[in-house]
């Protein structure tokens, strides 16, 4: 196509388009495992289920996020490369709390005028998070949509399907007053909470290292890239570990994701001492006058993963910081 | 939440998410299969896959795809219970192409500002189309996010992931010169075209009926729904027809969906007068003064699937329409 033909007018560049196909596809390539059978460009990804044969119960874990404004982060500090890294840990975390390990990924990025270069930096990233947990990127799609997104904005969304054995699923039923909770740490806001915390910071210099935020400035520190969980608890169940459960605490916080797997008959008591605040928090709770309960409403505060174990395996808990326990309850969450 | 709290004053209504989900929670259900281990609000969707262990190779396929602005459309007509429908179909279409049935479906709905009931109408809509192919609508994701989207605007993405056994696959390699190409016809722009289409009739009024639009108005016929093609193919496939390939006629059109299923050594003639065009893109075409070139490498122009079929099945192509034939070529399509 010419480049001032009906359509190009629209804000719509095809040739765009396929430049960014051209540029991630390297990136692409890297992520497939054996499994992969289609090529980048294909209608549909194929990837080769030979395994779920073999397995007792194979049950399929499916999850669709988005990073939320952290893309208006990225945005402003016009950096791409990292958002595609916090939406696969995002997603590969969501279906981990299931027990399920990753199979492939499945990417969506539009904005109202598509940079070849910027969405490849996007894909890039997820590829980058795709290759370390072992994880397909089987598929994508970019578009551009003029009137729907704000110029220079762009929206990232992602879905992963995994898979667990039935017998191995982690739903929450097994918790029981008595067991203990522990977190794993989160390197900051992970993928929540950035509208609040935008709104908070919007007028201070983002670009200026900040000696209350350990040397990062604050557009770095909002940008700390979402953690993986997947390594440490295939550690702590390939040590034999019993793991009652698991709540990955995204929008929400603690109190509205740890009821997500409480059984009926448990509540859960947090000390919300017990685990290092990052200091972005404390930034943004100070300048914004925002209250202790609803900041760990909103954020994680810290705690990126909770796991909840039998008290007799605190030992054994390596790597992960004791934060409360599983109290008799209504499914509620109380802060001490 | 109090709903001045800080959190709500950034946009971010956490109350209306949780009631959008109550009012689409019914819908969701109803297309639960028993293969459906989870509840709505689970971390991820669980889908119980035994039934891929009684295959011989299975392979699952998977796509990701948004219905571009025809979000725009569903916005200025304030109609929200069909762009999950175009979503749906668009998506099934998608992975059908290589054979693949669904099983199940996840969508993502954005916008700046939540509008629980809107978002609900999308999301049923969503449901409704999954319920008509058995296929689960698994998981899905609503966004707030202030400042990315346009006000009044949305953006709606979906993902679908299907099975098909690898000797069922149909990826074109058996597509040789003498087959003959079908159509099966399209409602109208399905999910492609619609920034030119909106910049072209945009000032027109759209609620008013048109004879030249068989009676619709504007808005009416630019909110049919994407055609589903599975049961049409699945009826080909089970009267016995060899399909030697199947292209999806999306983004790029006719122009370039066709050369995604050609092998090496083969082209493509289509007769363009053969498959009635609906009068919506007479319009646009006229309107906009745009050529029958381009029309066909935007839009669909009334052939919303392909069939590649060898000559001697054309008679029994019942339902379909003739519209051309492979050639020995390059991989290009020629327009006649």
């Amino acid at each position: 196509m010419t480049q001032d033909n009906a359509y190009k007018r629209t804000g719509v560049d095809i040739a765009a388009g396929t430049r960014a196909t051209e540029l991630m596809k390297a990136a692409v390539r890297a992520t497939y495992t054996p499994e992969v059978l289609s090529e980048t460009g294909s209608f549909g990804g194929l990837f080769a289920a030979d395994s779920l044969k073999t397995m007792q119960a194979p049950v399929l874990v499916a999850s669709t996020d988005g990073v939320g404004t952290k893309t208006m982060v990225a945005a402003r500090m016009q950096q791409w490369d990292t958002i595609g890294q916090d939406l696969v840990n995002h997603c590969v975390n969501d279906i981990l709390v299931q027990g399920a390990r990753p199979l492939f990924f499945l990417d969506y990025v539009a904005s109202s005028k598509l940079i070849p270069e910027q969405i490849a930096a996007v894909v890039a990233g997820c590829a980058e998070a795709c290759k370390q947990v072992g994880c397909a990127l089987l598929g994508g799609e970019t578009a551009e949509m003029p009137g729907v997104y704000q110029p220079g904005e762009i929206d990232l969304v992602g879905t992963v399907v995994g898979v667990v054995d039935r017998f191995s699923l982690i739903d929450g039923s097994r918790i029981q007053p008595g067991d203990l909770i522990f977190a794993l740490e989160s390197t900051g806001l992970h993928t929540n909470g950035y509208s609040l915390a935008r709104r908070v910071l919007e007028s201070l210099k983002w670009h200026t290292p900040r000696d209350d935020l350990h040397g990062q400035s604050i557009g770095e520190a909002l940008l700390n890239v979402h953690r993986c969980y997947l390594n440490d608890i295939e550690s702590l169940r390939s040590a034999g570990m019993s793991i009652h459960g698991l709540a990955h605490i995204t929008g929400g916080g603690v109190i509205d994701n740890l009821p997500r797997i409480l059984p009926q008959g448990a509540g859960a008591v947090i000390q919300r001492e017990s685990c290092p605040v990052p200091p972005i928090f404390r930034l943004i709770q100070q300048l914004g006058g925002v209250t202790d309960d609803e900041m760990y409403h909103v954020f994680n505060m810290g705690m990126g993963m909770l796991i909840v174990v039998p008290a007799a395996q605190a030992a054994q808990m390596q790597g992960a910081i004791q934060v409360g326990q599983i109290v008799e309850g209504t499914g509620g969450v109380e802060l001490r």
